[in-house]
């Protein structure tokens, strides 16, 4: 572990190992591009002396590309864990009591895979009872869909039961209004930083050149909305009432302790989609149900890896954009505790689980909360915090 | 027919009641919003006096909502038609050769629809033979998925061919390379000027205070990629390489002369999607490949109507922003020459079509060029062109 001079900040998850970009403001003060570090912000445009993190999002500094990213990141860990860094430093460190925390960067196109062989197993086994439950093209391609990218908020955004038609079970005909089926996808978000021009496909061995980090995404799925509307062209009002992400991005050069090889993948991908390098990530999501951990997905179970996810997102040549956003899809491991969403923790609906008020919930309620967390191993015996993603379920409009 | 006394413009099908909105540049000179009369654009900036329209895009003036629309248009009107508007008006039209035309709006989500009952008749007949070719869903609500708004290009984009995974006829495993089966869709799309809070939905009686105009769109496909990805997420890569859209945006206010009872719908639809105005369109659109039509697609025969677009696009309280497109699916009527993709004009490449000289096509090879036009009735004998979307084919990279 890199220690560092600021107090806490070591046994944090938040140390000098981590060092997430946000953006922050305080006191009514134009928003600024910040580094947490322990319970503090450093604030980069003071501390740098560079008026490009006087910004309302990462984005200008994520264009900047990976040379930028990694020098930044040095100064400031150098800033942070030497003496002598500490006089320029300790001015621009503010507590992150008296920040408010902005969403961190503006999301140009929002794309969702379906990369964990359980989840996408689970869901089939639900949704098509009797039929195979993976699609002929699973194991060959990381199946992916774009969602709506105006609607992605930032973690404490309350979210509005959506209302749609459903199909209520045994009806001929649809009804509309509150959905009675919502539920949480908990995920890993990407985030591209550097863009690319159209018609250039981006290769596995480029992932580190355009993925400036990495947050925590929770995609709220309305169940029932989603069961009548898919067919034939894919999920859309059962998911674009709001998508959740994390407010610190963790920069993927943080992670390096985290990467491992990816799970072994039958038959072998075309070239195209070979793995090069280990991009797998042991990442261990928490997922809470008002304060109670429901599940503990492990990230480093997915069958398909963030580099795969790139190549195939751009092998026909579609362009990448600062601040595109490619979450993972539902994170959910082999075992029945490790399921990401609801609809697979408590099958379909029909095994509830127990909260610790004696409650059981099959969907969420009004006023329930979900936070997702998570952690990696940094060097050394350091903690990489994710931070987390939270947001509480208000009553239909 | 109001008359302007720019020369050659009532006949142009850019006359005075049209007056179609666009981007554009002069030698080098930033862009500004202009309005396309005859084979002129009026610079807007000079006309109006209004700074607002020294811009690369139409969003800010989209923006300002329906009433400063309204306006504007009565004033620009005013100007091209009064000789007294002609002193303020004339040195500022500058002939439509001497400028580049740019994308006319920043498009932030981007939606497609499938609301053509004869198109998603055909797609389900060819894509899933034996099966009832329209799923349980499709007569309830207008089925759409996201697609990628940072691909969507200006008319006149050359659209390289994309490679991707398909699964030859009869193979076991899918091959990657470049589509064999590229294709167009014919649609009409709806730019949003003014947006809305997340958690609220716009009724189908608010539709004009959303929807800022109308343009052409090609919906490029690549149909071998598409079938192999799309189950059960929907459409991806197949789509994600290219949408072109026409460079002036039509607006609403245009298009009164052409507006028309939806068609009927059986079984009515529930009453957030029940239609309160005639916001069917007639207009007729025309399909050129090299230069030939191919087909006259209809658009007063679409199922569903823009105004129920959008009330089910918002129905669970999804927000829109400026610059949000949406598009009406492949609009193809019931004559099989009013098919509006190679897909349904040559059944699935079954029955290729012949072009006048002599070769033929079952889907699009390197080099052609499809440009979609349309046209609507003005009033009282005024003729209201769309422009056209175009684009020409290049090999794979």
């Amino acid at each position: 572990m890199t220690n560092s001079w600021v107090p806490g900040a070591d046994a944090s998850g938040f140390g000098a190992d981590n060092l997430p970009y946000g953006v922050f403001s305080r006191a009514g003060a134009p928003p600024r591009v910040g580094v947490r570090i322990g319970d503090y912000v450093l604030d980069l445009a003071g501390a740098l002396g560079d008026s490009e993190f006087f910004a309302a999002s990462l984005n200008p500094f994520m264009a900047r590309g990976s040379t930028v990213w990694l020098a930044t990141r040095a100064k400031v860990a150098g800033m942070l864990t030497a003496e002598q860094g500490r006089a320029v430093a300790e001015p621009n460190l503010v507590p992150l009591g008296e920040t408010v925390l902005r969403p961190p960067f503006e999301v140009a196109d929002y794309v969702d895979f379906y990369c964990s062989l359980e989840h996408a197993s689970n869901v089939g086994a639900i949704f098509r009872p009797g039929d195979e439950p993976l699609k002929p093209n699973w194991r060959h391609l990381p199946v992916a869909y774009h969602g709506r990218s105006g609607t992605v908020v930032a973690s404490g955004t309350d979210i509005v039961r959506p209302s749609g038609q459903r199909l209520p079970p045994g009806a001929k005909e649809p009804v509309f209004g509150p959905s009675t089926r919502l539920d949480i996808e908990a995920e890993l978000g990407f985030v591209v930083g550097t863009r690319t021009a159209l018609g250039r496909s981006v290769s596995v061995s480029d992932f580190a050149e355009h993925v400036f980090g990495v947050v925590l995404v929770n995609d709220w799925s309305a169940r029932d909305i989603q069961a009548w509307e898919y067919a034939p062209l894919g999920p859309f009002l059962g998911k674009s009432f709001a998508t959740s992400v994390s407010q610190w991005v963790v920069p993927l050069d943080a992670l390096g302790a985290a990467r491992c090889a990816g799970r072994e993948q039958d038959p072998a991908p075309l070239p195209h989609l070979r793995r090069l390098a280990d991009w797998g990530l042991d990442i261990t999501m928490e997922v809470r149900l008002n304060g109670q951990v429901v599940s503990r997905p492990p990230f480093g179970a997915m069958y398909w890896t963030a580099d795969q996810m790139l190549a195939h997102l751009t092998s026909n040549g579609a362009a990448l954009r600062t601040g595109d956003l490619y979450a993972s899809g539902t994170v959910s491991g082999p075992r029945k505790d490790q399921r990401g969403s609801l609809l697979e923790l408590t099958w379909g609906g029909s095994e509830p689980i127990t909260l610790g008020d004696g409650s059981t919930r099959t969907f969420l309620e009004d006023g329930d909360t979900v936070t997702v967390t998570a952690r990696a191993a940094g060097m050394a015996g350091a903690t990489i915090s994710l931070g987390e993603v939270t947001g509480t379920v208000r009553a239909a409009l």
